[in-house]
């Protein structure tokens, strides 16, 4: 659309000195770099002496093909991913929300998933394998279709009742687990959130074996697809565009982060090419039960691994941590916040009561800002990731029938009838 | 953002020679030519010789506001409707999914309430009363909360789980009836799909007495809200510029057929305005076990009242329909295409097994188009109204559970031991 990508190769978080070519994608993080404790991760290197900046003048709009030249090869085709709106939020004059519940399968996943999958193709794989009972899972499963390719996803039989349905309907080979016959002294989601290679042993088989592609994490500490986070760059990119500006701080529900450094590479990039001054700090708002990002950067590790407790925030409820959100935190000036599961369902509930219903993770970004209660001078960019459609007690409403009410009741007895 | 609206009035479609001011809304169809079998909506009329038509050269994205000029007074403020992405079929080339599962609420109804909700805005009610089990009181519930105006949802308990937990979402107010109490004879299905009258002489009451903004029926035979329809023409603006041209027919769900006849006005108003040079015929793609718009154009009725089968496509299963969706269909040279439960599922599925996961509904407009199995010499666009996450089966899935997997086995017989 844009000309074609002028990714060049990939180079270590580790180190920057390593690098590798741009085939075949590395899918465990650094090997030369990394230790029995700590993974690094690899990302995408470009040309960016070739860039024409007239990119980031374009309009934001579906389909990241827009920005192919800061992109890997997009052998996948879209699902009219991208082109997200942003919006102001009532009582928070110059706060805005990135509705990201607005993608094809309803979450930011989808930036990603284009780009994961595409390596797959790119790289010849038979198939896509991913480990995950929810957002990450149904978009793989969703972009594996679109291309053409067999998706095999391992799942929790914990996930919420909706988004069983949702991982099925797009026919990938779904293998669902007893997790409690295995775990049976571990609390349920923790169950959903152990990192793969401690849940599925079949996970590294099916790749090595059948040579599934892997678009989940394969490492200690995660590192993920090494092409995925760019997808989100393309966040940072329309952001750009929409607010005619950086803005002055980004909060980001956080799990792996992978979102988070993905976001501020565009950003970086903005600044890197002239096209932007400055690079906003970056917030990342984690579920204060585990928080690995806050951890790592309060010991000053590369990477945390933490215990978990329990949290309705399923989607970021991570026992491991990754170092792309220790240094797009650190090299942005940001901070980690980590947000109470009170807090979540108080961002959760702002959002709802004008019209933007968020799965309680997606709202961890605003919950964050209000959290860290710091005034910015500039507009606050909190990224609102998926739909309220996702959440664990969604379908599980207990509803309060209306028995016989007589129909010259007043207005005030009739609301006390209601169920909400 | 591009100029006042230029609505003039209202006019009936009973009598074009009937018309009224602009304000307030007809909000029981036209007084004046409807009887006690048939009830005429009324629609909004514009000063055409004012438009610029270089409002069509704009390029689609979020908020209605970009087409200001040719919809009534948008009073209520955005959640970003529209700007939805045009994907081509795989398998199905020339086909294109307007996939209107990336609204804000995911789904169509999105585009309607922005501009019902700006009604009950201007004419200053104290609040918005809508009777829906589904997308369209989650969508009422989540505009009237965005505006500040309390929203009352009239709903029944037969509703999908996760759906209860949507239409709850926005802090509605939500009446719950106990279906099965009051009509023990009636098919489920059958209680979700009465017009709001038979269900809930509450709804009249509510608007009567406290004064609240309908934004569903109260007629007959269905009009609806007379500004409604408005929000839906938008589709069409966005059809012709993502094509580059008028597409050669188009297919879309209908229920009521508020979207079709809004589809189709929009593109006649293009004509009408000499930016295209022609419109397409229109399909109404409805469940064959009522199908009251297919019955009105066989029996030349204006529009026609039908008994109802079961089906699960109960955001389109109407035992009531309209003059609109008769004159959509018969002014553009379409037709009527009812389409059976099996058809509908078929058609999910192919949408789904490429990465569209549509509501049973949604893909009504798809299986309408297999059915008429019929050449077109141009694009063809079948719309998508919703998510399959509002369907009635969606968290009711049962999930086979993975036992001990050897991990030597094969990549067949792993795939046999899967539960989809």
């Amino acid at each position: 659309m844009n000309g074609a990508s002028l990714a060049t190769g990939q180079r270590s978080l580790g180190d920057p000195s390593v690098t590798f070519p741009l085939w075949p994608p590395q899918l465990r993080g650094c090997p030369e770099t990394s230790t029995a404790e700590i993974a690094y991760p690899v990302e995408v290197d470009y040309a960016y002496e070739d860039v024409d900046t007239a990119l980031f003048a374009q309009a934001p709009g579906p389909d990241l093909a827009r920005w192919a030249p800061l992109l890997p090869p997009l052998h996948a085709p879209t699902l009219g991913e991208g082109g997200t709106p942003l919006l102001e939020l009532d009582g928070l004059p110059g706060v805005y929300l990135k509705d990201e519940s607005r993608n094809p399968t309803w979450s930011h996943k989808d930036r990603l998933n284009r780009v994961t999958v595409s390596a797959a193709v790119g790289a010849g794989a038979p198939g896509v394998v991913v480990a995950s009972s929810g957002n990450h899972g149904a978009s793989a499963a969703a972009y594996a279709a679109r291309a053409g390719l067999p998706a095999i996803v391992l799942a929790s039989a914990e996930a919420p009742p909706a988004v069983q349905s949702f991982v099925r309907a797009y026919g990938a080979k779904v293998l669902t687990m007893p997790a409690e016959d295995r775990w049976p002294l571990m609390r349920r989601i923790k169950v959903l959130t152990m990192p793969a290679e401690d849940r599925w042993p079949l996970m590294r088989r099916i790749v090595d074996r059948f040579g599934y592609h892997p678009v989940s994490n394969l490492t200690v500490t995660h590192t993920g697809h090494p092409f995925g986070a760019e997808g989100y760059k393309t966040i940072a990119y329309e952001l750009f565009a929409q607010l005619g500006r950086v803005p002055a701080a980004v909060f980001t529900p956080t799990g792996y982060a992978e979102m988070l450094y993905g976001v501020w590479k565009g950003f970086a990039e903005l600044r890197r090419l002239g096209v932007a001054e400055t690079a906003p700090p970056m917030y990342a708002c984690e579920p204060a039960v585990g928080a690995p990002h806050a951890r790592a950067l309060a010991t000053g590790t590369p990477a945390a691994i933490v215990e978990l407790g329990p949290t309705g925030a399923y989607g970021i409820a991570c026992t491991v941590g990754g170092h792309r959100g220790v240094r797009a935190v650190r090299d942005s000036g940001g901070e980690a916040v980590p947000v109470t599961d009170d807090e979540l369902r108080a961002a959760q509930e702002l959002l709802a009561r004008q019209g933007l219903w968020q799965e309680l993770s997606g709202a961890a970004g605003l919950a964050g800002y209000r959290r860290l209660g710091r005034e910015f001078d500039g507009p606050v960019v909190c990224v609102g990731t998926s739909s309220g459609f996702k959440d664990l007690e969604t379908g599980r409403e207990r509803v309060r029938l209306l028995e016989d009410v007589d129909v010259d009741v007043s207005l005030d007895d009739l609301l006390r009838a209601t169920d909400a």
